[in-house]
């Protein structure tokens, strides 16, 4: 991890994401894609004869600061969310949710079962982990673009968005917890008292964040309320996102649970008598550290993806049922839909995108192992990213159509 | 290396050094030495008998991220710096920095020679070249709050603080280069052609990154005039800055002269094509990065002062001594003064303060090795911490005398 090799590849992979983002933006393409794709080019260069970057793959550094990175995202996700908002979404978004979070892992199951026949339940349970989350980023953008946000449709979507997040962390912390336990020699088997377990850890560091964590946070800006420095209000927030964040990866929950945590805990009244005495808002602050931080990590996961396994039709096979699995799971979704005059099809569509959440599933399956092999191999790792990829591209224009036709 | 450990780790270095960072200023004192402080009481606290907070000191994780808040404090350091001002400071400010280099370094290794008799000579070596930085920020602090600026004395010191920095690095670069030379067994004694080869890579270095280092810059920028992300303009120059100080790490230079040299060659008018089109400048989204990783250096630094050593008589007698040769180095450097009618104490005293630049050397002695040794054991680094305080502490009273008597 020596500091030359950390700082010219963290170079090498800032400029390959800033060109490949601005070339899938240019294409009307969320530009998270354009990341990984960078990623997975620099990550096979070796196929056409350039090697001698395999060093990006495994340094510890470069891993840190792409974890840092997703931590930093989660955490802005958290803060574009409120607590009242999330207890207001309504039945419809709630129920939408709680379908295309079960329904999905399902399905990922059984593609997963059926096509990686040797493979053990944990990574079954990981690939349908994976299916679970929503990235509604690209679907808020589309939706913006066509000036439709107060649509019944649009507002059930980000309503389930939100739902979604909490029920997707819950399921990584139980999918990570039931996998750790397995690398402890844990059993072969699913165990339903260990699931138990983990979903009240996980509910109960949520609450315990939310109301404590609020609590902690509110005196700590009342004391620091008179400082002089402008970093302080930065230096407090990014503070309590990492000691939540540490605070979950240490009860074995994943550190991005406690980031997403600190971010809805956080709110951006919080800071109005900063604000006031002309301290920039903490979102602003945020956001460049951000913007150095989080393409490492879609660029860490696209060097994960190893072209060279699609040369299996089994790993063609699982990267497409797994799509098909992707795509269906969330159409059943709208079946949550209680409103009259909503139309079901928009609601579904928009439910599909995995985009980045997918890809923050899939790279804990890939850096986890049980007795010393990942959960997700490269094929599967790789068979994910094109889930991903597949999802995320064919989003925008179903939805356009969609909305049109409605 | 676990990341929930280094998170926490953060958390609670970046609290305590804005704490100690707030406390200082309020009693008119820098940041900077607040930060130290509190790291100085992290890494002491075992004296107190709360132990467990050793771990920070050995964090592979904090250190990277200390390692990369020094680069980008000094890429700050040469953002403010402008190629034309360097060439531009008068023979007075010129004479003053190489002397105020040259004194400090011959007495410091001296201090050391008589004080650590049985140390390498290398060591003496790091002392020297850690007395030759002057850390100007508290000096030009002080002046603009007495609203001095224009003063000859303020125009010299701070003319001679830019040559100054760049002299400094180079005396780094020997020294980082002799050390490695030595421990790679390369002579118990100085070489004096190594010397050159290493001054004359070192110049090379600078005059190449500024001409070819720009070239390079400029294209990519206008490469870049029309991206749509609002983060490219960070992007590109952070990854300059990185690119400079890996390229710098690999020639064996410190890494810190390559993001100098990148902040250096990087003019804020080369970004106003962006500007105008509504994005943030550059330096505005380096600062909140600086903000969160500076600080981490110098707990860092602090953490490394073990208060034990100072049960040794010898060790407080070091710690004296350097501090009264570091002091008596840069009166000297007021010879340099050729303009009439300009006070030379004032010139001496304003170049005193070694601050942030001073424990910079200092880390480099600290994690630098010869066959297993640190170049600076833990008593020498306190030493040297209580230089970079004194200096530190006595500048700002004693500048306002200096100005108040002329």
């Amino acid at each position: 991890m020596e500091l030359p090799k950390v700082l010219l590849g963290a170079a090498a992979m800032s400029l390959a994401a800033a060109a490949g983002g601005e070339l899938f933006e240019r294409r009307k393409q969320p530009a998270v894609l354009g990341e990984l794709a960078a990623g997975i080019v620099l990550g096979n260069l070796a196929l056409f004869g350039v090697s001698g970057l395999d060093w990006l793959k495994s340094n510890e550094g470069l891993h840190l600061l792409a974890e840092v990175g997703v931590i930093l995202l989660l955490f802005e996700v958290g803060l574009e969310s409120r607590i009242d908002q999330l207890l207001a979404v309504g039945w419809s978004a709630a129920l939408v949710a709680h379908i295309g979070v079960l329904i999905p892992f399902g399905l990922g199951w059984a593609v997963s079962a059926a096509f990686l026949p040797s493979a053990a339940w944990y990574t079954h349970m990981f690939v349908g982990a994976t299916l679970t989350a929503t990235s509604v980023g690209i679907t808020a953008r589309v939706i913006k673009d066509l000036g439709r946000m107060e649509a019944p449709e649009s507002r059930i979507i980000l309503g389930a968005a939100v739902v979604d997040d909490v029920l997707g962390l819950i399921i990584l912390a139980v999918a990570a917890g039931m996998t750790q336990s397995a690398a402890k020699g844990g059993g072969a088997s699913m165990d339903w008292t260990l699931v138990g377990g983990i979903v009240a850890k996980a509910a109960a560091f949520l609450v315990g964040a939310i109301v404590l964590g609020r609590l902690i946070h509110v005196n700590a800006l009342r004391l620091a309320e008179s400082f002089h420095s402008r970093g302080v209000t930065l230096v407090l927030a990014l503070s309590f996102c990492f000691a939540l964040s540490a605070l979950a990866g240490m009860m074995g929950l994943a550190p991005i649970v406690g980031a997403f945590a600190a971010g809805l805990v956080l709110e951006d009244d919080d800071y109005a008598v900063f604000e006031r005495r002309g301290f920039a808002p903490v979102h602003d602050m945020v956001r460049p550290i951000a913007a150095v931080l989080v393409p490492l990590f879609f660029v860490m996961m696209g060097l994960r993806a190893d072209l060279r396994s699609f040369a299996s039709w089994n790993v063609i096979g699982l990267a497409l049922a797994v799509t098909v699995a992707a795509v269906a799971g969330k159409q059943a979704c709208a079946l949550g839909v209680l409103d009259k005059g909503v139309s079901r099809l928009t609601v579904g569509i928009g439910m599909i995108p995995r985009g980045e959440v997918g890809l923050i599933f899939a790279g804990m399956g890939a850096s986890l192992t049980v007795a010393g092999q990942p959960v997700f191999d490269g094929a599967v790792m790789s068979a994910m990213i094109v889930m991903v990829l597949l999802t995320t591209l064919v989003t925008p224009p179903l939805l356009l159509w969609a909305f049109r036709r409605g």
